[in-house]
């Protein structure tokens, strides 16, 4: 016996139409690229995001074409986004921060035929542009009056361009399951690999995401994405903040602690979201000029693990509420928010800190399930950590051109590649990344915890800790330490600190001192170059 | 080109799981049908549930059966819900306080095979049980000591017909689009008519219906929905709850005044939900006791338009927040909250109670319009009313056996049958239903603004306005009223105070003094009787 319901396909543009029709004057508040402030709608925006769409099928762009975008987040962006969607074509976010060479690659594998680009990133374009033989036009997000010279064939300027048709064009009606948009995980472990979000994922993602346990997002909240929509679906704000009505606020290029500063203060922001390293630099910022943040209320960190003293300066010293987040490129991508349970509302001072430390707890449509490397479900005691596995209908259920299948399996579960334990209530806890994990005498040594730890020394800046082969254990961990400016701690200085705080054998063997340690191009610490860099170095006793 | 995310069907019993894994040590509290109150959790629901799915697969129960319940709001009628829909049978939901005929006709239009029956309405049963040939078995939801005598065939108690099997029952998996449960409208307008719920109808209507600018439930929230699991699919909080680990507080059979803030102050409730005549209940007993509800934070009223003196009261008095909301049965049931947005945040005292009295705007999945009799669409200025069409994966695409298909258009527009305007902000009104409107002059006049006007006056206890033939104008309306205990206004002290607030022509021509206003099952203006009342009144200069 079947329901009588409507067959009402979940299509990602009805957010923009929702959004246009009850939150019409709801503000999307932008620093545009060119420098001055700009000010649109969400009614504005839906018209906008139709002509878009209308100017695209005259250049020939159709049902299932992918088209990319380089772009900070703006209101340009947002326009360009709903465009793409209410066409049927394929929106792929393409981050700017990686090698030409993997941009040209990735381009070349979606095959994108057009791409939005951001003045910031001309540079990169004309670098890549004659790489991509799919390639037939460059738009650049700024109007006739900022439109540079360029060696780029083909290139127009994106007011000049959209003006040629009129918001009149009726959204196409499709599948829900059709794809949606393209976005290519950070390549922290290895070369980027293609996700393919579908219509269906994004809005039920967006629906999960907005529940009070989860962003709790209302139209009464002004939200800034400070993460950008090219990272990991742009963790999704592009269609919970229209869902719900939020006023949006887009840092366009400001990602530096003064302009973030700037913009959370003039804009009343009351909620955020980044990865950590963002907030380091907001929070270094406020310490030098003395700042505070009366209107936000919530701050969003994900990506990487959040270091407690953020956690801790964001809650005491600025009154702003820290929820830590959990998620993947292959999870749409959020998968756990630490918000606060009544199981754990009697938790104060460090007991607080502890738990806010772990990644939290899934929304439905997200189950979660740790093993052994037998797959065999390991207990949620909130210490035996395994292998972490997934499943939900806005999660992976391969990558593009059917790469990684090994981390699928016939019942759905997808393997993160993370390394966790769950406990009694549900909330999850990573404790490495299964590459990253130290392997010491066939037990496990946890690399995020002897980090999270080190970072708490005072003088310490950033910290990463490796596995390096010993003869008689496998592998034993190398603490590496890039010291704070002006501060000169020795390895006994550390290693002192962190002794009677773990177990003996988690001691590392070493220290090294570096000057920088290597990033990825979302600011997540790149263990695959920093193996490279030691994998001649020995432990002084072997 | 599809997306390439995993196929995870939108199933009821995957929140169950849910609610077992990450807050399964929630209380659901009840008060049972014996007497005390009763305390579980949602691990332990989850369990049961399993148990009782196993059972009914024994008593022959498959895919597709109708299971029905006629049942209090407790912890075994969330088991028994759970249960049915886990063996992907469907649950139909019983109004026990419909004429034996209707429940009759009713279950055999349903071919109800297994029933689940609370004790008090046993008499019910007995009533009907032989006239419903498809009917196998009736399940008494109380233990063998509770368990009465009676004259039904193959009555069982529960606790010993579900202890015959054990937990250890693997949920099935089919389709999202198969139906999950059924719930016939109220009757107000005439017959019942079957609504057919599927599993995805249920699943997106309550991750619609949590987020913030809706009921904005969370783990945190201790929620007694008093409106019953059997009215309009129980407004979905027995999806909603358990979604997002909400407390439950499940006020069984008692449903007075004296009952309901018993329950709300012990249980320290922070959310409730019902139609008006239960809070006037709570409101007369409040002001008679004294009585003050520092836990309850929000009440939502719905199901009949909500008096000003209501929201007024609870707000001014109590402290506690009104959310109106409309909804039908045919709509899983929400349609709009009024929560306030940023468009009106700055309304006070009266211009705020003039919001409140709006029905609201609709989470995303709801479309909605407002057209003339030629499916026009009507402007959006907040006045012009016209037939109320909407459309979304939790709405209607048509009634059990084909009924009413005038209601459903082939774009999937549904007539609800009620009258409204929409401001530009969204905010919907309903004015009236299509077939209670005063057709005066070719002018309509809304039944419901006269109501709500005249119950202002302080002697009237309730008022009913109908429209009676008139030679020159087609209708005029005629106001019924009920007069306070111990008051006696004439008809002019009420036309009186009527006067000046409305325009000329919608005075009513008459007032009619009764005794009693006849109801529906879910304590709505029965106007098809009224107006078979009055079928031969006649205006005196007629
Ligand atoms: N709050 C967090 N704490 C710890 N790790 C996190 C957190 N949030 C995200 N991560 C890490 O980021 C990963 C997801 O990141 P993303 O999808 O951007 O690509 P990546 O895994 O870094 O790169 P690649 O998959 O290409 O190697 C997670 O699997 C997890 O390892
Ligand atoms: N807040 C509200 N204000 C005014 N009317 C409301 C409100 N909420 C619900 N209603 C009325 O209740 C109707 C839905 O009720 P329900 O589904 O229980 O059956 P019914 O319409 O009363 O009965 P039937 O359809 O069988 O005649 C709506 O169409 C509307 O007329
Ligand atoms: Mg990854
Ligand atoms: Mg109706």
């Amino acid at each position: 016996m079947k329901g009588l319901m409507q067959d009402w396909p979940l299509l990602c543009h009805k957010i923009i139409d929702h959004a246009a029709t009850y939150h019409g004057e709801r503000e999307i508040v932008s620093r545009s690229v060119e420098g001055p402030m700009h000010r649109t709608n969400y009614r504005a925006i839906g018209n906008r995001a139709r002509q878009v769409a209308k100017r695209l099928e005259k250049d020939g762009i159709a049902f299932g074409d992918r088209v990319a975008t380089m772009a900070w987040n703006t209101w340009r962006h947002m326009e360009v986004w709903y465009g793409i969607l209410g066409l049927g074509a394929v929106y792929h976010t393409l981050n700017p921060r990686l090698f030409p060479d993997q941009i040209a690659w990735i381009m070349n594998d979606a095959e994108d035929r057009l791409l939005f680009v951001d003045l910031t990133f001309l540079p990169v374009v004309e670098a890549v542009a004659d790489k991509v033989a799919s390639l037939e036009k460059v738009v650049v997000l700024t109007d006739a009056a900022h439109m540079p010279d360029t060696k780029i064939k083909n290139a127009v300027a994106y007011e000049e361009w959209v003006s040629e048709v009129d918001s009149d064009f009726a959204w196409r009606d499709f599948d829900e399951t059709t794809a949606a948009g393209m976005c290519y995980t950070s390549g922290t472990t290895g070369d980027p690999k293609g996700v393919v979000y579908s219509h269906r994922s994004n809005v039920l993602h967006a629906m999960a995401a907005a529940q009070p346990d989860m962003l709790n997002l209302s139209s009464r909240d002004r939200m800034m994405p400070v993460v950008p929509f090219f990272h990991a679906n742009g963790w999704s704000t592009a269609f919970v903040c229209p869902m719900v009505g939020s006023t949006m606020v887009l840092p366009g290029a400001g990602m530096d602690g003064e302009s973030i500063y700037q913009i959370l203060t003039e804009e009343r922001v009351t909620m955020t979201a980044a990865v950590p390293t963002v907030w380091l630099m907001l929070l270094q910022h406020l310490e030098k000029v003395g700042g505070a943040l009366p209107d936000l209320e919530n701050v969003v960190i994900g990506g990487s693990a959040c270091p407690r003293a953020i956690t801790q300066a964001f809650q005491d010293k600025y009154g702003v509420n820290v929820i830590h987040a959990w998620g993947m490129t292959e999870m749409s991508p959020l998968g756990t928010l630490c918000s606060i349970k009544p199981d754990y509302a009697h938790l104060e001072g460090d007991d607080k800190l502890d738990l806010q430390a772990k990644q939290g707890h899934p929304p439905f449509t997200v189950e979660m399930k740790v093993t052994d490397d037998d797959n065999n479900a390991l207990p949620w005691d909130g210490e035996t950590f395994g292998r972490l596995k997934v499943r939900g209908p806005a999660i992976s259920s391969s990558y593009y051109k059917g790469r990684g299948a090994e981390q699928f399996d016939e019942e759905n579960w997808f393997d993160t590649g993370d390394v966790a334990h769950i406990d009694k209530h549900g909330y999850m806890e990573i404790t490495d990344r299964a590459k990253d994990v130290i392997k010491s005498g066939g037990e496990w040594i946890s690399s995020i915890e002897l980090e999270n730890l080190a970072v708490g020394h005072e003088d310490v800046a950033e910290a990463a800790v490796i596995g390096i082969a010993h003869p008689k254990w496998d592998e034993r961990p190398l603490l590496v330490i890039v010291r704070k400016e002006g501060r000169e701690p020795g390895k006994e200085d550390i290693l002192g600190f962190m002794r009677d705080k773990i177990a003996k054998w988690w001691m590392p063997d070493d220290v090294a001192f570096v000057d920088e340690i290597p990033h990825t191009a979302t600011g997540k610490i790149q263990k695959t170059v920093l193996r490279d860099q030691f994998k001649d170095f020995r432990f002084p006793d072997t």
